[in-house]
């Protein structure tokens, strides 16, 4: 997929929602629990009830790996149901990988080849070289964290170093790498203000804004100041939507949650494009 | 496992070595390639070649991964292979996890639990709460990148921050988190000279030391600086012992690398520790 692609699916959309596949077997429905393969229904009936409202969808690989062989079976039937179903979608495997370049060469097989995911995001710590594997990928991206949304960013990101935060330095310091116009990055809701810094340094670039929800962001607030004139924005919510329900009836609140936050989206598109 | 069952081992075996299993089809002898699963057959032929010289195997996770469900297997495979076989071995899955507090948690879940290795590598990145779900596991450690072996390292592990490189302010930082004495570090061997400065911030503490052999690290350099009374080391290794041979004989070459490795550790174990 490119950029533009990924652009006008949004335009038509009205929506620059992901939904995170967070699956886990003690939080899904229970009455899935009697099938064959628990966590793939439920993603598949969450995909279905919302494929128009989202344009992408990220498992998140830790709650797939945590149940074993069964659980990676699950991780590539389920980005094969959404290749196979819902091509235009963007998909990314939130995986948070990134080790030494021969390394990250084979990660990146894994997921841009062999599951044929979209992106794959990865950590910063090991620099250039274990990174640019994945960049070498065409029409693949690389979400690298740059300001996460948990409590413990302010631990490393935020220090000062050259005189900015660490993570200004590690955006900055990625766009010299080979390819970098294959980078995207994560940076959490819950950090709204941050945006405008950001925007400095990265105008283009898309961001993967994780936080909306559960983790208590503000959709207004990340467009405000994150938003570029392409977009530019994927905001992802997991729990707020997935875990709308425990009943029978998840998939049709999981899209009615889907379904206020793209309204929104909706919204804010339309004042800022006149789409 | 307890680091001090790990420090009984080392002073039986006199070694301190690791081996790491990072097992590239394309590099592994050609004969093995008829088999059904031709990792598998390749990591248990180096296990039996090895596991009196060395006192730990560090699977990499990618070079699985990169093989899909398939590879997962084969991961299963090892490790299962490795603890019914030889108990006594430290087990490391390298896969340089870390994420939000309750991804976090399913990693370590997947890795403790369902695998079984007695320890895994996570990467800093993002902080107290996404390596606390690690260290909450009993008699379980996580190896925490502090200085990587590879170029990329200068990037950001080195950058100054309040006065010190950011690796140092990783290093203190840990020390502060909850069952921080599950902690090891990862330490590269290309940078033998750090270690002294290492080791007055994390005197205890065991480091995982990659970089000797085919990344150009020198062992004597490494426990001269950064050995403890303990020892406290474990030296990793892979290319060059497990493709030391592509032929039938793989496995013996394979044997007399690590012998040469145990050699060297024994000279250096029986002057330190008069063993």
């Amino acid at each position: 997929m490119t950029t533009q692609q990924l652009h006008e699916q949004i335009l038509q959309k009205k929506s620059f929602l992901c939904v995170g596949l967070d699956p886990d077997l003690s939080k899904i429905p229970p009455h899935l629990l009697a099938t064959e393969d628990p966590i793939f229904e439920f993603n598949k009936a969450i995909i279905d009830a919302t494929h128009d409202l989202a344009v992408g969808y990220k498992p998140n690989t830790a709650f797939f790996e945590a149940y074993g062989i069964k659980g990676w079976i699950t991780l590539q039937k389920t980005i094969e149901y959404i290749n196979q179903n819902f091509p235009e979608i963007f998909t990314i495997a939130d995986a948070k990988r990134g080790d030494i370049g021969n390394t990250s060469s084979m990660y990146a097989k894994a997921f841009f080849e062999d599951l044929n995911f979209d992106s794959v995001t990865v950590a910063p710590y090991m620099g250039k070289d274990s990174v640019e594997p994945f960049l070498a990928f065409e029409n693949k991206f690389t979400i690298m964290l740059a300001l996460t949304s948990n409590e413990g960013a302010f631990d490393f990101q935020t220090l000062i170093t050259n005189g900015k935060e660490l993570y200004k330095q590690v955006l900055e310091t990625s766009k010299t790498w080979k390819n970098s116009q294959n980078l995207m990055y994560v940076v959490g809701a819950t950090k709204a203000e941050y945006f405008a810094e950001i925007r400095k340094i990265v105008p283009d670039s898309f961001l993967l804004v994780p936080g909306i929800g559960a983790q208590g962001g503000s959709l207004s607030e990340v467009c405000k100041y994150g938003m570029n004139d392409k977009v530019g924005l994927l905001v992802n919510s997991a729990r707020a939507i997935i875990y709308a329900s425990k009943g029978t009836d998840f998939a049709d609140r999981a899209r009615e949650e889907a379904l206020l936050v793209q309204k929104e989206m909706e919204g804010i598109l339309n004042s800022k494009f006149q789409v």
